[in-house]
């Protein structure tokens, strides 16, 4: 059976999953590159997930043909709001990006699906999570959903008892502001087994949330 | 030279260190006890400091003798606020407090040293962050001074660059609301490096801040 999931979804001390504020030169805002050193390491540009031992291990998790699809919000695809202006943006990642699969974009605002190399192509959605989760299996192969963020998309889709599997990182930074992940999820705990492993080499914590049967 | 020192301070993983509201049955509100279960397991009601391995190493953290004198704030001695409408209120821990050293209690309102069994007096005092650390070290003996708690009042601490070292506990579930331990301390990581280790039978982490040199 699929499972929606959730994978490599970075996290500071205080629940930051972006900074502020978000630009064209820095999705990230004030956090800049610091919540994903732990797979990408700031002394090897574009070196991509290079890391060894746990580290590396995580940063594959999902990576490995797994997932069928990915859902994300408009903030992830990019710094754009309300109606689209030109269509010429087709994402962060350039004319190839690296999801290989069908993408979800949820927008207010959709727009022609757009068919790019290596077989990614974006489906713009105005959808809740669960009418998105429907379009997303419909796309999915039989394999699994991933939600790739942002955070607060992330957090619509585990508000709504979507998310079977949540792969967590909290790295030992504190943003002081931006996007907060945990925000309205009181109680989580209770719908989920975590389990937490540290990464000698890096320092952050892998949090990993299972569905309780 | 003696050191300035947090021990065993729990939080959750939305960063709250007590729930709400606060009162004389439940001092830490919809939390209840389930920040600090990893030292105090609920199966045994009263058994106080019992736990094995890492956490009951961390458990005794700062109760071998190092500690001269704690620092509180008035809501970590008692529920009340406002001037005292009585004096009969002697904090939460009865007649032999857990402490056995003086006691310095920030408020607003002070009032009579108390002397208890055991060693412990609480010395109410209206004073800033720094010069309550001054009349601290005046009654330290030498010792490490431990700023014991509450969270806003550690935070105080922090802020304002007094803390040498940090035990923080996070605990693996989200209390969504109460008192946040890390809220105004952006970039606390370019002070402090920052050690993480997971307990294996209860599952928290410890963090353990030591400043930079």
């Amino acid at each position: 059976m699929s499972e929606v999931v959730v994978t490599q979804l970075s996290v500071s001390l205080d629940g930051y999953a972006t900074g502020e504020p978000q630009t064209l030169e820095q999705p990230m805002g004030h956090a800049t590159g610091r919540l994903h050193e732990w797979m990408m390491p700031p002394d090897q540009p574009g070196g991509g997930r290079t890391r060894d031992g746990v580290d590396g291990a995580f940063a594959a998790l999902g990576w490995d043909g797994s997932v069928g699809v990915e859902i994300m919000g408009r903030r992830k695809f990019g710094p754009q709001s309300g109606p689209w202006t030109d269509e010429e943006w087709q994402g962060w990642w350039g004319p190839r990006p690296p999801f290989e699969t069908p993408v979800v974009v949820l927008t207010h605002h959709p727009r022609p699906t757009l068919h790019l190399e290596g077989g990614t192509s974006f489906h713009f959605v105005d959808a809740s999570p669960a009418e998105a989760l429907e379009v997303a299996r419909g796309l999915a192969d039989g394999r699994d959903v991933r939600v790739g963020g942002g955070p607060s998309t992330v957090r619509d889709f585990v508000a709504a008892g979507l998310v079977d599997r949540m792969h967590v990182v909290v790295v030992p930074i504190l943003l002081g502001r931006g996007v907060s992940l945990w925000e309205g999820l009181e109680g989580l705990e209770e719908r989920y087994d975590v389990e937490t492993v540290v990464s000698p080499a890096s320092g952050v914590s892998h949090l990993t949330f299972v569905t309780k049967h």
